[in-house]
């Protein structure tokens, strides 16, 4: 329990409202802001001098809009000149790119991870994309900092990857080997690739206005970013949302966690594969192969959609009880199954979820596709910048 | 997203925190609120002042300390003159209570619910309570509301019981009816069992200073109270945590939502008769009976409990791989079945949770017993008190 905030924080809290409601809105009128964040116009005036001052914002007069009087001045994030750089570890490919406040891919690069790369081989690479990157900046840029997300359990505090059995690293000091390869970073934060995904999704994309949202992502492996009364639900070291390692079947296959019948056992992309008979190919072509086999009537790739739809619905079944969510969005590969398995999801879902839990349930495809997770490791250093604008 | 607070705004909010500590924390001296609340003495001094005022709480010098210098005055909620009633609606039993600021039981009063027993036939009882008790209550007492505990899923706004398969009630207007026959109640809110009680465990019980908690409760059904980050994951509609329809066994038996191998199927009170051979009987002392046999050496009855126990090993682990949890209780029936069976579930629950989501757990009962839903009704009445204490 804390008490209220001084007038100087407030201020400051204030300023950092209204960064964020740009950062995340894009540009929007004084006018706008002095009705959505409840301030008065002299005080919108003064908190967008401030940020202007720092360097964050610009104000310009809109473009014509045909309605007489004078228009409110339009306040845009500086989306061009402070920047974060974002990388992305995941199953198949590394990621690199630089993000304008804003969130807006200023630049990108990406390349090939062959499964079974250590951590070392990773990091190479990705420091190399930032250096390239690094050329490109104007002179008058600010940086404020690199996110990093990787698929698999991270802890926040150092960077270290606990767990990321589709990847096959177990305690790898994956924000330390980063550090050192990328020498002079300043802040440096990982965090779980499907849960900044879900935090971006929530805030300008599938699942902007709802509050309680579960977004899966899969491919080898499946995870999720779940988001309660609008906020992550992260639990206590910050591992919560592993959905792929909820048994779904206690007759299952061996998981690569060591347990037997986890739900990506069932959903994940080898389950899709083995139904299909094409146990031997992996990767997301190969699924992609086998949802596009399926819409072509191949009997085999439905029978092997419509088994891992079953399981999917079920799954989401369960957390739908759990979550009562207003949206459930589909990531990674799960995407393009559930384009073609909708109806065995629903289904299944119907018959597992409780009336009251799924009653105002929508499934969704993300807005942002792959850039959700750039866009969201770049939120992990704008985050600082937002909590106190003025601190750097 | 809001813009910060106004002074008076500041000035309402410390009011209420103030109160809210001593009300979960009982008495506490004015230094010991100037170091947990932040504020300054003279700050805590007026803001004491305000809900002496207004009745909400009493200043009185210490008992002798032993230490020099003048001591700090101690802050106590009115327990005896801010009351609330509480009423509980419980598979086998209806209660009520008045329950004082602070969270004190003043009086009580309980019966059986014959299984079967329709909303008009409970609420009558119920109601008389509410009279019986309302005749002691001092001439100077101040009622803020009635909060209502239903072992089912829950509308707040409307207090609607949307479904509460273990008693029977499907779409019943459970609010409306008690407050026909209550009469002149004023705020009257209904909540779900399992929540209420997991908020009580977490403020001031098993689960004190615990961020991260699941607090399951079983008799017939199953279901949680969850709390994420301090907070309650109560779902968009309200209705989250309903964990007893997680689906972990999908050979399993038919479960009363319609659904198949829901979790409580496998825990419940009925999977644990059945196991033991005792399938004809019902009722927390038939779980007993089976828990007390298994602790004899009765081999049926230690199988029982063993099979029970692997299913709450196994649900529960699914759900440390989601919530990453600091705190599982264990409340209702699971609580005996838990002392006899702790071995069995840490066993499964290890196999199935993956070590980063586990390594902080602590397995616990609960220490408010059944005591728990009744301050936790209550809490839904002091609820709106503590929001704004000089409101009404």
């Amino acid at each position: 329990m804390r008490a209220g905030p001084s007038q100087e924080e407030v201020r400051r809290h204030n300023l950092g409202t209204l960064l964020r409601y740009v950062h995340v809105h894009g540009a929007t009128s004084r006018a706008e802001l002095t009705s959505r964040l409840g301030l008065n116009r002299s005080t919108i005036g003064a908190l967008t001098a401030d940020l202007t001052t720092a360097g964050l914002v610009t104000e310009a007069a809109p473009r014509e809009t045909g309605r007489a009087g004078r228009p409110s001045l339009v306040v845009r994030p500086e989306s061009s000149k402070v920047y974060a750089y974002a990388l992305s570890i995941e199953v198949d490919r590394l990621r690199a790119a630089r993000v304008g406040l804003g969130g807006r891919i200023l630049d990108r690069r990406e390349t090939d991870r062959p499964r079974g790369m250590q951590v070392l081989d990773a990091v190479q690479p990705l420091a190399e994309f930032v250096h390239e990157m690094r050329a490109d900046v104007p002179g008058d840029a600010r940086y404020v900092g690199t996110g990093v997300a990787v698929a698999g359990m991270v802890r926040r505090a150092d960077g270290m990857v606990r767990l990321a059995p589709t990847i096959g690293w177990v305690e790898e000091p994956v924000g330390a080997a980063l550090r050192a390869e990328l020498g002079d970073v300043g802040k440096l934060t990982l965090g779980n690739h499907a849960d900044v995904s879900a935090l971006v999704e929530h805030s300008r994309g599938a699942a902007a206005g709802c509050d309680n949202v579960i977004y899966l992502y899969g491919d080898v492996g499946v995870g999720a970013g779940i988001i309660a009364d609008g906020r992550r639900v992260a639990g206590h070291g910050g591992y919560g949302g592993e959905v792929g390692h909820m048994v779904v079947n206690p007759y299952g296959r061996e998981c690569s966690c060591g347990s037997r019948g986890c739900w990506e056992t069932e959903i994940g992309e080898y389950a899709l594969l083995k139904h299909a008979g094409r146990a031997e190919l992996s990767g997301r072509e190969a699924v992609l192969g086998v949802v596009e086999a399926a819409m072509r009537g191949d009997s085999q790739a439905q029978f092997a959609v419509r088994q891992v739809g079953e399981w999917i619905g079920f799954g989401v079944g369960n957390l739908v009880n759990i979550f009562n969510p207003e949206a459930v969005i589909f990531g990674g590969t799960l995407r393009d199954v559930y384009l073609v398995a909708a109806a065995q999801i629903r289904s299944r879902l119907t018959a597992i979820a409780l009336p009251a839990c799924r009653e105002h349930i929508r499934l969704r495809t993300p807005e942002l596709g792959g850039d959700a997770a750039l866009i969201g490791a770049a939120e992990l250093a704008f985050e600082h910048l937002l909590e106190d604008p003025l601190l750097n």
